[in-house]
């Protein structure tokens, strides 16, 4: 089974780095940044339309893969609980997953969305449709 | 940079084949199951809560990964389109999405989740509780 990740695009922000970057989308700080996907997938932007509530999947290429027990938020007066009862960006696949809206395509291959709390240089690894009907 | 994903643990489900298993969660179809969680992970779920939303990342170790333009839903009556504007299993990282209620815990490594439309034997990659406050 190839479980290898291929990195389809690069979140480009004016959030620089970790300490300054909200822990969720839509807490103070997240902002309008770009994604610009890698030509070799061009054809998987075909028919995408500004205006469509998406899913940005993300790698948190800096997180600590390790980590089973965290503190929730980083609070350290919080007791460390299991990784998976928290969203920590570490954790054994420090996957992300963004709700952004489509604010418009800069040709072909950058997409323009919002709002957004990943760092710039942040891997993308997939683009999704909101499901529709869901909570 | 290490992209290399880790199965965290794996589906067990009546549903046993692609063939049968419905496209959403909220479609008929989709069941109660089980996911068992690698002993080496046992620490992350440390105070895991029955009755919590869940997000459960899931890897479609089945999925073409070549795919850049699909038929929506496999429809072959409808256009093909960029695989970035469906969810289509088949794309370059077939990541799975399935929000769930953790209905039980039995025993310290397997979570009774429903509903669920993923096949048997389906690896899971991440478990995370769903966020506070989003659609």
């Amino acid at each position: 089974m190839n479980t290898e990740l291929v990195i389809i695009g690069t979140i480009r922000s004016s959030i620089k780095e970790r300490a300054n970057a909200p822990k969720m989308e839509n807490e103070p700080g997240a902002v309008r940044a770009r994604i610009e996907v890698a030509p070799q997938y061009a054809e998987g932007l075909n028919a995408m339309e500004p205006g469509t509530q998406l899913e940005i999947y993300t790698w948190f290429h800096k997180s600590a893969r390790d980590a089973l027990m965290v503190h929730p938020r980083g609070n350290m007066n919080v007791p460390k609980r299991g990784v998976f009862t928290t969203r920590s960006p570490n954790r054994p696949n420090p996957i992300g997953l963004h709700r952004v809206t489509l604010v418009d395509m800069e040709g072909p291959l950058t997409l323009v969305v919002e709002p957004l709390e990943a760092i710039d240089g942040t891997p993308v690894i997939d683009i999704k449709p909101k499901p529709k009907q869901m909570g």
